[in-house]
């Protein structure tokens, strides 16, 4: 289970100062240390919706286990990173989100305003959190119980296996 | 803040009989203690996708910072008001209807048969409410503590002006 | 109220061994208890979505009362069923997968992992359950309360009735 894990912070103010980006880093150390063995790699790309899904792709592309962005899914104008998202993802994966929503509501209304899109691109996990550093720490506690089992099912493809086997 | 608010009531026999509706007036009167400065406009609509979407696109035109409609979200085939909305919008929101829902499911299992679809066209925020005054009354209640907030995240666009003095 | 209800089982493992299916036997004496006058059909067909797309049209056309789908909704290459519902749908009904995924967050966070939709395609309603046993039971009990007044509305068609009438 050592593949690549991809962290992307969406951020108009974090891509013009990377010294801005509190969440990015926080989320790196939490996948550390839910996946040690694991390649992480990181990125800070601006509010724009065409670079954010030809990020997405090209990790995709790459074969990322999972990619979790922070940032950008919001109701301001420039908040896209959930259109991105789900121009590139071929499979909705609606229950993390509902769970991210039902879990933050419980801290703050102020949830509603996330629009968040799960969801899989070929062989990668595709997660939206918000760009907070408290909203990161929060919704990784959500689906941390489910990673390492998600992207086992994703990756190793259990049922076509177990088909070619009986 | 002191722009337009539209409150939408999709409902044949509404728009047969006006004196039939309950959930109009009702809304207006908890809009207007939310947002006392706003200008508050009305009108009944027939259960018809075509004038649903012609309506919602006018009053996002004008600019208004908030639609709320009520009716037309259930089952029966002339239950339109979503596929209208979701026609519209350029961004869904999609924690406010699930956060309708879960409190909706807290007082009655028949909230899972509630379609109300959430999102953002232009500068205007347009939410789906069930058609019943019960409900428009509950439902208000989820809504309340954000739509000051959201309302001026969309229209401010917060990240553009910061993004613009830094 | 009766009907036809239509019981889909979507697995590979199924389809070559119908023996292996405990989740469409399970659902059979579900829906028999709940609509003991109901003509319940089943079919068992592969994770192939142009497969289960034609299915569930075909069933549409016989004027179903209820489609339930158990299988091929979780993070697997072959599972499918979600995309073949969405397609084949005309209304989307998310609030019966919202709560589905509430209640069973309740009981494990793999709840995240199914990604059932629920929709209307002319007069049938439509909604994906996981394919395990355990599953089908707590999401049978979920929808139970709805399922008789959800039929009945879009069969029905009350609002048209009450139009005509008055
Ligand atoms: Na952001």
């Amino acid at each position: 289970a050592a593949g690549i894990i991809v962290i992307i912070t969406v951020s108009d103010t974090c891509y013009k100062n990377p010294t801005n980006d509190t969440s990015g880093p926080t989320l790196v150390e939490l996948v550390k240390s839910l996946f040690p063995q694991s390649t992480i790699q990181t990125t800070i790309i601006p509010d724009e919706r065409k670079i954010i899904e030809d990020k997405l792709k090209e990790y995709c592309m790459k074969n990322a286990d999972l990619i979790i962005t922070t940032g950008g899914t919001g109701f301001s104008n420039r908040d896209v990173t959930p259109e991105a998202t789900r121009a590139v993802i071929e499979k909705e994966a609606p229950a993390i989100s509902v769970a991210l929503t039902i879990e933050s509501l419980k801290k703050t209304p102020m949830a509603m305003v996330s629009r968040s899109v799960s969801g899989i691109c070929d062989k990668t996990l595709i997660i939206n959190f918000p760009g907070s550093k408290k909203a990161v720490i929060e919704c990784f506690e959500v689906v941390k119980p489910i990673l390492h089992h998600a992207i086992e099912i994703i990756k190793n493809d259990t049922k076509k296996v177990k088909s070619v086997h009986d």
